[in-house]
């Protein structure tokens, strides 16, 4: 018998309970010990929930209470989140957590706190909803170097693009689109601009090249900067726009990572991934290419990823798995400056003057385009080079191309 | 330290012995343990090989060496390598597979065994090469019920049908590439006829119901009947053909099994797996679908797998894991005529014959059709209600249409 305890009562946290109280058989065979969920904290109350009885409002019972064996963490953020986690990890109890934001920030501290303690810290659910990709990351990482991660890891951004691909939405349209049906949040920030994709990435790289990666070190862009222009362009050439997270491992064992938003061919796996669908590539030297796919988000798909962590919680409670990543530094990473790249180029000039700056171009055209707007592919190179070829140019789109 | 060995040097074998090699360094420290090749068993001999020195021919040589933790059974088949198995498990040692024929027929028996003697029996580079689909499935069985699986589980034939459908090669020419380009055996019938994807969906099947299937309970039929013609006729429809291996759990309980061509719509991710790719789709009542992509095969990716797998049993010698699936029987099973389906039937009649038999039925056009061919899209029902309603009509062609 395992209890359990649930921080904050919201999607994720009330999906996990519905898993709990649904799967409980299944579970308690594959696991041969029943697990039982004793508190949910939150300060709301619920009183038509079926849970409703279980609903308290003081951490401190949860804390002091023997019985709790895993607290599962869904409040998100790093404030009251990190600091439940932190007594939780003192109390002797594992934690499951499905707050990336938490991981990225503080992924190593609180794994090496659960190491002191005996006790494990889980996050399979803070990645892809309910895809498994931290635990086969992990076995890819087995008998392979890996050299390269990317992954389409934010559901809200790739159902505004997608809406716009397919609909021909504007992005603002495509955003409120999304808020109706509940697929983007009333403050649309963290995924709109790539924060939630950048935390991603940098549990993902942590986890593949063995450092932890801290947000601050992956220059992130956003998708407000993706037009009905660029969308068009990128069809006549036959390539969806999509918004990556990316992170290479340069020979120089410096890895360079970073999100933004890429021309994708469309005949590349991850050109087939809409709506609010995940997928993430993984390469490794003798793997080759790998790619998890499903719903990146949502209640029952996320929850059951956090019940798999709280199985995995209480099946190691003999001997818990720590340390999944070394501290970091600012050594672990390069800016992805030198990573070079086949670019796509929007702007305010002639193909002319683009092809004269740039070199090779291919000259893209699109369906009602104003007089003096161009757009072209340019051959690989660095941001930089590209940056010094175009100056003087009124340059509006600049997208790196994901070569095949 | 751990001493392993390689029964058969063939493509999976010598890339086992090369990636333990390669990565023997990282592997070291991922396990806090090396991982060193002491014998490969091989009736020839590879005087040119870097490991010719390791070469044996007397299996008793490994069955009788306490050293030996591992033994990599690469041979393939039932015969060999299932001696082989049988003593090396008896010997007490962990047997790490690609096997899916020996796994397929005896997984169960074989994991009994290796139970009384303590020690694994892996098989993740049975199916799906080095996509980590095994581990991964047990970690979704985990929270959820599986209710279906479903997968292009055979590359050698996915890429016939890939160059019929991209190139309009005949399925002869097509076979006939594959060959030349090493995709598919001297003798392919093992691949074309669907026996090596009947052999996949028994173990992903057995592994996600519980109970061993054995091939002789999984329908199979092969791509040697699909035509240019279907090809033609799929695409006007906006469909791929493409082999399935599939296993639904009915609400009764018991698993409907089979292996067919399948209609499966261009937007659908299982249309975007081409040339000698596989893919696995999992189906849980908590998770939704989610998908594995990657190489299905391959001398690295297996390889990678396999060692994944030999990594494993290194670290679980104190504690090996045993029984993923009960006994098999006669009452695990249906057959699956009663699943019902979307149909594609091309026959020698006119449309108005079909739907007067069929009922509302789409009819599909091609280019450069005979006269008194048809091709028409039937709605959902059993094989036996289409067979039924078809009886007297000349039906050339009747494939399942996947449904979204």
């Amino acid at each position: 018998m395992a209890k359990v305890a649930i921080l904050g009562f919201g999607v994720v946290g009330s999906g996990v309970a519905e898993v709990i109280r649904r799967n409980g058989e299944h579970i308690g065979q594959k696991l041969h010990a029943s697990v039982e969920l004793k508190y949910i904290l939150d300060r709301r109350d619920f009183p038509d929930s079926p849970f409703a009885d279980l609903v308290i409002h003081d951490f401190s019972v949860i804390e002091n209470d023997p019985e709790v064996e895993v607290v599962v963490e869904t409040i998100g953020g790093a404030g009251a989140a990190k600091e439940f986690t932190l007594r939780a990890l003192k109390a002797g109890k594992s934690v499951v957590t499905s707050n990336k934001e938490l991981v990225a920030k503080h992924g190593y501290e609180l794994m090496k706190l659960a190491q002191e303690h005996n006790v494990s810290y889980l996050y399979e659910a803070s990645v892809g909803g309910g895809i498994p990709i931290i635990r086969p990351l992990k076995q890819c990482l087995a008998a392979n170097e890996i050299t390269e991660i990317c992954g389409i890891l934010n559901g809200t951004t790739n159902y505004i693009l997608t809406r716009m691909i397919r609909a021909g939405l504007s992005f603002d349209a495509a955003l409120k689109e999304a808020q109706q049906n509940g697929y983007a949040e009333a403050d649309p920030t963290a995924d709109v601009e790539g924060h939630d994709a950048c935390r991603k990435i940098c549990i993902l790289a942590s986890l593949a090249f063995g450092r932890h990666i801290y947000p601050e070190q992956v220059p992130t862009e956003g998708i407000s900067g993706v037009s009905l222009a660029d969308v068009a362009y990128a069809d006549s050439c036959g390539r969806k726009i999509k918004l990556l997270g990316r992170a290479i491992l340069g020979a120089d064992g410096k890895v360079r990572a970073f999100v933004a938003p890429h021309l994708v061919s469309g005949e590349a796996p991850l050109a087939g991934v809409e709506d609010v669908f995940n997928a993430i590539t993984v390469k490794g030297n003798a793997i080759g290419d790998v790619m998890f796919y499903g719903r990146g988000a949502g209640k029952l798909p996320t929850a059951s990823a956090v019940v798999a962590d709280v199985m995995d919680a209480v099946s190691r409670r003999d001997r818990p798995k720590f340390m999944d990543w070394g501290p970091g530094g600012k050594e672990v990473t390069l800016p992805p400056e030198d990573v070079k790249s086949p670019w796509y180029v929007r702007a305010k000039a002639t193909a002319e003057a683009l092809r004269s700056a740039v070199g090779e171009v291919t000259v893209l055209a699109r369906a009602g385009a104003p007089e003096g707007e161009t757009a072209v592919l340019a051959p690989a190179m660095t941001r930089g080079e590209l940056e010094e070829k175009l100056s003087g140019i009124g340059v509006q789109t600049l997208f790196r191309v994901l070569e095949d």
